[in-house]
């Protein structure tokens, strides 16, 4: 063991590894509040010419994203650039739309796109006083005692030494910083991976731009066993991300030539196929993406390190919430420290630790309880007669009643609360739905006797 | 991507990386089946004057793991030096005795030293022709794609590349060769610490040698939120385990100073302490260990790795199965080779993953379960009668009710099965106790009645 250097004073800069959408907000935050900050981002400078996306191109921002993004007063910037989802689109087979709102009148999420919300976020970062940002630094190791980074400039490959006094791990869902922790006694860890990959394929603008599927909607092709999405994008087109499973009948190792690409799609998803040109061309040049949810814990080693956004909880993408989970963590850190003051490192990272730990657990079990609902509930008309009926009971009880999807997307209510909550309404629904056959039915005073009856034992 | 090499012949040897119980057992069954088999062991021989021991002294070998050492004729050997114990006996804080059969007449578990089971499997791997042997071998890393082992020899420091075509990882719960699975794409891994760790102490021999608690028992101080195991040794003395938070108002980190210790032995543990002459001295000068469960999945890489033991399935020690699965490992996959034949490892290595994972997950459940049962149901009086209940259902309905804690060590039922049928008793158990006050009860007519039809439920 060595020994630890004497702690740096406090004008020593904070060091943020990994320059993606949670690192570039977080450095923000710190920076406004004075600190001076160093970030080091594997990658190159996403913002010069010929870089290479390495990731879903779009991303759905919702209430707890906006609000962080507020935080540092970039919100109204990037709404500019978003596109409002005000509910979801169901394709049948057959081509039949069916139309399910988000949440009330007013209520969206947003498109946007991961590549100019990064690079917007990175452009003002650069502009913040006190962000230093390097690209090309690849961690290789960290040595946690002596509180060193070894980094490697990936443009002249020399590695050298880094000392942090405080390090912060935005590196993604396979974290350097993380595996370093992984390495001490007592860690635990974990990563699954669902036997689904994803595929990105495009759906083309119409001429002059247009848009060929309704705009202000997530497009969803629900199949039972897998689906297929679409968000829109600012110039016409559409992003698809067909999730299906690796292996079996009807899966990325059953559709091995063109022919059955074209054949599959044409069966399953008929509307698409027309507007998808490319489809046979993505559909092999595009890579398949693999779907991981990873749990750890502790996220913090002494109170030199601290994990936030993928580095600590990765999750499957069904609910929406992976950045804004990850951005949730920029303004809960923000708020301790305005709660304990910018010296109380300590305090912070142990509270923030506990807080939000049960919370990106519980929406870890969200993101996968909405792969259900998305592929096979969706497309069942006895779940959207329950969602009527839901909105219904919200609109007669105002304020006691507020939709799962409400609470995760359009509120600040813990993840950990909202999902208890929506496990208490669904045990509801289970009891009053095998007296509804028809929306009418819902205003039956036997009907509405139950319904009373449920809300008062809730009070 | 590199070349791989063509398969070499079939008199290549096959690696075993890991020459513990399970790695020196594995050994045994693969040369005795013709094959040569060159292993591997990062540590020094343990035949060697000046060996370390590294983990916990005795270990509790039951039927599963009989079967496996006899299946290469070794079990009558290993008998002569294991001590039987037939049951339980539980120590409450006045120092008042119960006793808890663990099966019927002649049915037992057998204390039996690590060291000294490690040391005769060598010995027989040594002398069986085929077997080769290397200590001090350090896997630094594994080529997958070139079939390479990188080893470093501790004793020259020299590093080499060694080829494999079939290599067994057999190292262990913190296995390298399973860490080289891990890097591949889609492997799901967890590892999961409980918040107790363990001390190693010692119940001192008697004069003479002789025992100074009943010999033939395993012998468990139950505290509720922990407790202390002892086991026998040849020697007259016990080897004991403390299971302790690692943090709390009772815990490691609650003991300090020798003064601390003996104070809070005296008051929990008071029969005891006056065994224990060296207590102080061990408790500071042994570590204290860590409780890990690992999972992983798939358990082979290709055709060409594969893992069985703690490498892929470690598991924490209360239900005394982790070196009873890791042999039944060896039993298995010595059945598969003898219905595949031994040139079919793609089929065997895929049937032995896929019959052992759901197994082993069982296993990982009871093992936590049983911690439950040890620290804290032991000591309840209504615990104990419903485990006389049960033996008189066993008795009364012969081959259809065999108690979970038999299934388990008694026989080779696969652990999921003897899980799954374990909960469906303790659903009947929970219906029937509540009609039952004494053990006379059972023999009332209304509980007669119930159990008859309770049994014919299950028919």
């Amino acid at each position: 063991m060595s020994t630890t250097a004497a702690p740096l004073p406090a004008t020593e800069p904070l060091t943020v590894m990994g320059a993606g959408l949670v690192g570039s907000l977080l450095s923000l935050y710190l920076a406004r509040r004075g600190h001076p900050v160093q970030v080091f981002e594997r990658r190159a400078d996403p913002r010069r010419a010929g870089f290479q996306e390495g990731r879903s191109i779009n991303l759905a921002l919702s209430d707890r994203g906006w609000r962080a993004l507020g935080g540092v007063g970039v919100a109204n910037d990037i709404r500019q650039v978003g596109i409002p989802m005000t509910g979801r689109v169901m394709h049948d087979v057959q081509g039949n739309l069916t139309h399910q709102p988000y949440g009330h009148e007013g209520q969206a999420i947003y498109s946007v796109n991961r590549g100019h919300l990064n690079r917007r976020l990175l452009d003002l970062a650069e502009a913040q006083t006190g962000v230093q940002l390097h690209f090309g630094q690849q961690c290789l190791g960290i040595d946690l005692k002596k509180q060193q980074l070894n980094l490697l400039d990936t443009a002249t490959q020399q590695a050298r030494t880094v000392p942090y006094t405080r390090l912060f791990g935005t590196d993604g869902a396979f974290s350097a910083v993380r595996g370093a922790l992984q390495k001490t006694d007592r860690y635990d860890y974990s990563q699954d991976y669902l036997e689904y990959g994803y595929k990105e394929l495009t759906i083309a603008a119409g001429p002059d731009g247009s848009w060929l599927l309704e705009k202000n909607a997530l497009h969803i092709w629900p199949r039972g066993q897998y689906l297929m999405i679409a968000l829109p994008n600012l110039d016409g087109s559409f992003n698809c991300t067909l999730f299906f499973p690796y292996e079996g009948p009807e899966s990325f190792a059953a559709l091995q030539t063109p022919a059955e690409v074209t054949a599959f799609f044409t069966r399953v998803f008929p509307d698409a196929v027309p507007l998808m040109p490319a489809l046979e061309e993505e559909f092999f040049a595009h890579p398949t993406g693999s779907l991981v949810t990873i749990k750890c814990f502790p996220w913090k080693y002494d109170d030199d390190v601290l994990l936030l956004g993928d580095a600590s909880h990765a999750i499957v993408p069904f609910y929406g919430q992976g950045m804004n989970s990850g951005f949730e963590d920029c303004s809960a850190l923000n708020e301790l420290l305005e709660a304990h003051g910018d010296a109380a490192w300590p305090t912070i990272f142990a509270e923030f630790q506990q807080q939000r730990k049960p919370n990106t657990d519980a929406m870890a079990d969200l993101a996968l309880y909405n792969f259900i609902e998305m592929r096979d509930r969706v497309a069942d008309p006895r779940f959207l007669l329950q969602k009527k009926i839901e909105a219904k009971i919200a609109t007669q009880f105002p304020g006691r009643w507020t939709p799962l999807y409400s609470q995760v997307t359009f509120s600040h209510t813990p993840y950990a609360e909202a999902w208890a909550a929506g496990q208490r309404q669904d045990a509801i629904m289970s009891r009053l739905m095998p007296h509804i056959q028809a929306e009418a039915d819902f205003e039956q005073p036997a009907v509405q006797a139950l319904v009373q009856q449920e809300m008062a034992a809730q009070a």
